[in-house]
């Protein structure tokens, strides 16, 4: 492991994960913050980290490795608390759901190294309990270096990921930001939506919504219970390809209603048999449980 | 139990899974039929049912109970198949996920008591091998009988069900089609489409919507792979309740997407808190699992 001391800045559910999987592995020492004090008292009770610091600036004052897991949205401030106390030679890093606008905004502050990266992996759960030492593990984790990335720096931040379970993609960031706009950042808001119009209806309780949510609606409530705001900077740091991929989505979904309207059976049922091929695809390459119903106990 | 003899027209997910919890709790004997001779063989084959006939009629002809377990757009045509054959005592019902019009289509056809049921549980997968006895434990049956279904019946048929494990709910037909159309259609027409989008995409490969599910995306392919006959039937039969929920569903989205487009963090935040709450509920109401991830091993 090229690095000897990591800084994780943000213990929340990606952050203590982070921590749990490196020292478990015994690779390198972790010195932690987080900006809420008692994020911090609890990262202490349960020793998280080989270190937690009191501010920022201590904590990345003698690593080799920074890694940022704070909402998109923050990346550029808590990149300025620490500017002037991170060594020169230290890579900077982050676990950020967009690439492009992580970059500009740490970029506009450092003139370290940068490497942002995002591990596609995590649950709908946060803070520094929800963490586990295995959440990597064949998960993959895609960095995005910009084109002046010095090669060690980036082999190093590869071999990093990898030895903490995940495999390694490299991607343009704009690309990276158009990919995760519809395996990650759609899916969200389409969940976040659904459940907000299940909550409004005046028609049907939500005492009825959540008896019957068997049906399928429990499915969309799980991405629901994200973060609020991790999210909400997500949607606000992606919004061009967000918006692109909302206005295919809502085509899509106008042509279905159109088919039920008029009552085109054979459209419908042809859309029905394609979706099937790309679950088949997800189970077989180990980024889904094969058990129906996710294996869930219920 | 008030049934000795039950006929189950249909042996897939649901006509299966019931064929198992009867036999297993030996409750009555199973006679099973199946319109697809492989279905019919399997079915013998694995011993699902007491006794596995070569047509309809045969399976019916001793029954108090016959419970149709076949797509709703076929329950008209089954019910005229099996009218001539069918005791004059006989309760008819069925696991249809509408009920109005299931209710219809019988009525149409048949001058026996007839009392609809839904029972709201399932998996991804079908066919005779899918079943599990253990599926509606826990769950909720809606029953929607008509104003003058005789009470007996009505209560047989929710002991039936409470003796399988399932809860029991009576529901008013149309009211069960509104619910249901929140609960379980829109989530499921939505996953349909989104599977769908994602694969139309030209700048985003397939290989990459697989690889990086992970986000958020995979959770949707689940219900995306549900049986396409069975649910080109249910959004042709609850026609009139989807294309309502799909509106309020598609104006909930637009403004989502217009407080992405003009940067109103604070809605979106606002949104995002208050849908916590549900999944909390579903959870606590023991129709969920509490372990993150749905409890999936990755």
């Amino acid at each position: 492991m090229a690095f000897e001391n990591i800084a994780i800045i943000g213990l929340g559910l990606i952050g203590s994960s982070l921590s749990r999987a490196i020292i478990e592995g015994g690779f390198s020492t972790v010195c932690g913050y987080d900006a809420n004090p008692d994020v911090r008292k609890r990262a202490a009770e349960i020793s998280l980290c080989t270190n937690i610091t009191d501010n920022p600036a201590e904590a990345v004052q003698n690593a080799d490795l920074v890694i940022l897991c704070v909402p998109v949205g923050a990346m550029g401030s808590v990149a300025a608390e620490i500017v002037e106390y991170l060594p020169g030679h230290a890579i900077i890093s982050d676990v950020g759901s967009c690439k492009q606008s992580v970059y500009d905004a740490l970029r506009n502050v450092l003139p370290h190294t940068i490497i942002p990266a995002h591990p596609v992996a995590g649950t709908e759960e946060n803070g520094p309990d929800s963490g586990f030492a295995s959440l990597f593990t064949g998960r993959w984790c895609i960095l995005t270096p910009p084109d002046d990335a010095p090669i060690l720096a980036l082999e190093n931040l590869s071999q990093f990921w990898q030895a903490i379970g995940a495999n390694v993609e490299i991607m343009d960031a704009r690309h990276h930001d158009m990919v995760l706009a519809v395996t990650s950042h759609l899916p969200h808001l389409i969940a976040y939506t659904i459940v907000g119009t299940a909550n409004d209806l005046e028609a049907v309780t939500q005492s009825e919504v959540i008896k019957y949510s068997a049906g399928g609606f429990r499915d969309f409530t799980r991405i629901a219970a994200s973060d609020p705001v991790m999210w909400r900077d997500i949607f606000l740091s992606n919004k061009d390809a967000v918006l692109e991929m909302l206005q295919r989505f809502s085509e899509d979904l106008t042509a279905l209603q159109r088919a039920i309207r008029y009552e085109k059976g054979d459209e419908l049922e042809a859309l029905f048999s394609r979706t099937r091929e790309i679950r088949r695809s997800i189970v077989e390459q180990g980024q889904d449980d094969e058990a129906p119903n996710f294996g869930r106990k219920h």
